[in-house]
């Protein structure tokens, strides 16, 4: 499809297009979708991504996504202090408050170390989580990363960071599958692996 | 995932998850590359598609998506204008420009008739069609739908509109295979479908 019989159409299928998994054929679909409907709809619609871009927050303290200075998690008078789960990204939070058994708090890498994507130790948030160890009264670090090589790597360099605090290092349980992402496992599956967190030893899980 | 870290993110999400074939996990994921992405490309996204929905306007002549009241091929001097090609939707109309093969005008129904979705002939703009032709010069009008029950309902009331005018009703060949739609064909079939439109005799083409 080459020709669009508007420029203002194709402007909108090209920004479509720019979204992961949407090709050209699908973001036209979605033009046209949007075409047929009112004015205030599509406005909303724009204006919602926009708003969210312009005004999310970072929490303070955990570097999750928030709507304030602190997040609702770490502001939370229930919410165990002494026990902190480390995960990639705001997704792994979100599937893990969805188990119902994390009563801790997070701190969001906003990544995993990825020598083949560039990623190194200072683009993500582990001074921060040094700084609030070494602050805190903080007794059990959760590292709740993903079962791939980089998330072992990661788990490795926080271990060797962490190990002469006095608190425990554990890992979720080994019911999380290998190669698997933690969004998609299944919520009992994920439940269980945080009642069975195991002692880290500094191996890599693969062995 | 019932609990988002932020009433921003949530209502992006809600709002992402609106569009046809995207659920709720594929919207968040959708969200959280938005997120990473700088500020003006969020707001071209999200103003591309409030400025198409505000803006468009649709040809006085063929019904088409444009720029302009008359759309670029209706003012295009090197058109035909004595042959009108009639069909579904804007997508339709790029399927078919893609072929090369048409060098006539079109006009865009804006739908087919189908009792089962309640659309009547009413809805659609025949009116305008039957005008165009009762004014113009017109020699041929293919009727280039979707050869589905639909279509068919709509090629045969088309037909005995069009019966008493002194002009050639005809409809793409049977290369497009039934059942589907213009936009998925390829272009040699789309196109070979153009050079052996036949005359159409006010049979289903089912038959």
């Amino acid at each position: 499809m080459n020709t669009y019989p508007s420029k203002l159409l194709e402007n909108a299928v090209l920004e479509l297009a720019k979204l992961p998994g949407i090709g050209r054929k699908s973001a036209l679909r979605l033009a046209l979708h949007l075409l047929r409907k009112d004015l205030p709809e599509v406005e909303a619609f724009g204006n919602a991504v926009i708003k969210m871009r312009k005004e999310i927050q970072y929490c303070n303290e955990c570097h999750n996504i928030s709507d304030a200075e602190l997040c609702a998690i770490c502001s939370s008078p229930k919410r165990d202090k002494t026990t902190i789960c480390v995960v990639e990204t705001t997704r792994d939070v979100m599937a893990i408050e969805n188990t119902g058994q994390m009563n801790g708090v997070y701190h969001v890498l906003g990544g995993i170390i990825s020598p083949m994507e560039g990623i190194g130790p200072e683009e993500l948030t582990i001074e921060s989580l040094i700084s609030r160890v070494t602050d805190g009264e903080v007794k059990e670090i959760l590292l709740a990363l993903p079962t791939t090589i980089e998330g072992d790597t990661t788990n490795f360099y926080l271990f060797r960071k962490l190990k002469d605090f006095s608190l425990q290092v554990t890992t979720l349980a080994r019911g999380v599958s290998i190669g698997d992402e933690l969004e998609f496992t299944d919520e009992v599956t994920l439940g269980r692996s945080i009642l069975n967190r195991t002692l880290y030893d500094g191996m890599f899980l693969k062995k």
